[in-house]
């Protein structure tokens, strides 16, 4: 599979992911405009891919102005303000900026193989939106768990929620899992709970955006919906990310801003008109006591969250 | 508002719910083969107004045959096929057909009044799916708690879960929600519990297909999840239908018939092929323990269930 994000030398290569799956189409991004353009009509998403495009999208900045409009493209995220700061304040931008893409890709290299050790047994993975491929520059980070056993050559399947109002668990982690030949099913939002009531899910792993301190998670809407019927049926529910994601700086989930997004999204499908009212936040958070352990390049974190983040970071 | 299911001395007049929002659009059926149709299609929908339709429809039945087709058309709601029995058993079949359709009216205005007495305080009420006007032959049974409220001049909004694959809460609720100038915001199915979680929800009222003899009850694909996520945050959750909809003849949840729909429901709007796999269930079976109450029209039933409905039907 193409790359994710990819670095020419003078542009950022992306998968269009706002025509998948009808359309593979490659966007060159060589202003700092196209960048924040593509992050926020979701060309580009996920928040590790969010940090490496907007660590190399510095090298595309003529001002610093400009880098910060990239940082401020999507807020909650925590990866892409701190891609764009680290490499702002680097000597070499552009070897900061490829470590960055590189590290992503070895982070999820590690987020894979520290999963599958902790969940040996777990063949039905249940997941919503796209924590994969598309989702960062390697191999992913909820489903770098299981490209990780399809490699070893254990049996594993996954169970899509199709993640409205975008759809990125329809049209992306449907797209990518196929692609490698795993099997996927998609489902309705909705029908997760009863999904997992009826004894088909071994484990319950989604990505995260956000990491506070204490443990508490925002991740995709819909990943709060997961949490709250995996503890009801004793399913283990698990967030996976780079130690890029963990926010030292944010004590709790009450401290995350969460991104509200056009009610157009959730109007279209439906032939709606803008006189309906609509919530549509991009995000919800997790409270940390319903996470079972953190699935990061350094290892699973177990609970007390507060004392395994820092020791992460440190 | 046009009434959801009218007869008309020699056809039945329906709103096909297939066209809606975009179209108000009366279809005429006039032989069985229209109202099986009708039926499997969804243009008429919600177990009442099943109920309704199959017992005028054996008007328009030319043998008991085409009769039992009405009564198959759908396996999930009890109303559908009690309702065909009951007129064909009956010595004027014409006069039962037309007594269903006025017990109907009746039962949703005993269920509107009996919710507003037992909810005085609940001004924000979550649903999923539309058991409103479009689902009986008045005025609903989740949503004429909500009318009655209305009616009474009680401060009342409606929060509507868009209801994938088929979108009934985005189209069909708020859409005759706003014909009634009642306030309502839709939302993804996956973003309710985060609702919940934010404090904004004072009850969740939902309909039902088939209520169990021991009050399982199946209901539209995440009702069970919204049962779940209002018992962990403790908002009182609901179930509203008329007696009709209670079934003595099922002991319990796990013997109800779950209705399993056509992929494509779920595909198309993701612009999936026919090689993704998709898991999608008409309805999901919320256990009785994680419901308050049954608002019928015989009043609001409290646990012990099994009691409680044999008393409801005595």
């Amino acid at each position: 599979m193409r790359p994710t994000v990819a670095w020419t030398g003078d542009a950022i290569e992306i998968i269009d992911q706002t025509l998948l799956p009808a359309e593979v189409r490659i966007l060159r991004l060589t202003t700092a405009d196209d960048v924040v353009d593509a992050i926020q009509r979701l060309a580009v998403r996920g928040a590790p891919a969010l940090g490496v495009t907007g660590a190399l999208g510095v090298l595309l900045a003529r001002t610093d102005e400009e880098a910060e409009r990239i940082a401020a493209a999507r807020p909650t995220a925590v990866n892409l303000r701190a891609s764009v700061e680290r490499v702002l304040a680097a000597p070499d931008r552009a070897a900061e900026a490829l470590a960055i893409l590189e590290e992503d890709v070895a982070a999820c290299r590690a987020i894979g193989e520290h999963g599958r050790a902790e969940l040996p047994q777990a063949k039905r993975i249940l997941t919503v939106c796209n924590a994969g491929r598309l989702a960062t520059a390697g191999m992913g980070t909820a489903l770098a768990v299981v490209y990780a056993k399809a490699e070893a050559g254990d049996p594993v399947e996954v169970f899509a929620c199709e993640t409205r109002p975008l759809l990125q668990g329809a049209r992306l982690t449907a797209w990518e899992l196929a692609d490698a030949g795993i099997p996927v099913t998609v489902l309705p939002d909705g029908a997760a709970p009863a999904l997992l009531a009826s004894g088909r899910v071994d484990a319950v792993i989604t990505g995260c955006d956000r990491v506070a301190a204490n443990g508490d998670t925002a991740n995709k809407i819909g990943t709060y919906s997961l949490a709250v019927a995996a503890h009801h049926h004793d399913v283990p529910f698990y967030i996976a990310g780079p130690r890029s994601t963990l926010d030292p700086n944010t004590a709790t989930g009450a401290e995350i801003e969460i991104e509200q997004r056009d009610g157009g999204e959730v109007r279209a499908v439906a032939g709606l008109d803008v006189t309906t009212a609509v919530w549509n936040p991009a995000f919800d958070v997790t409270p940390a006591d319903l996470i079972t352990g953190f699935i990061t390049d350094a290892g699973v974190l177990h609970a007390p969250y507060g004392p395994a983040i820092a020791g992460a970071l440190a």
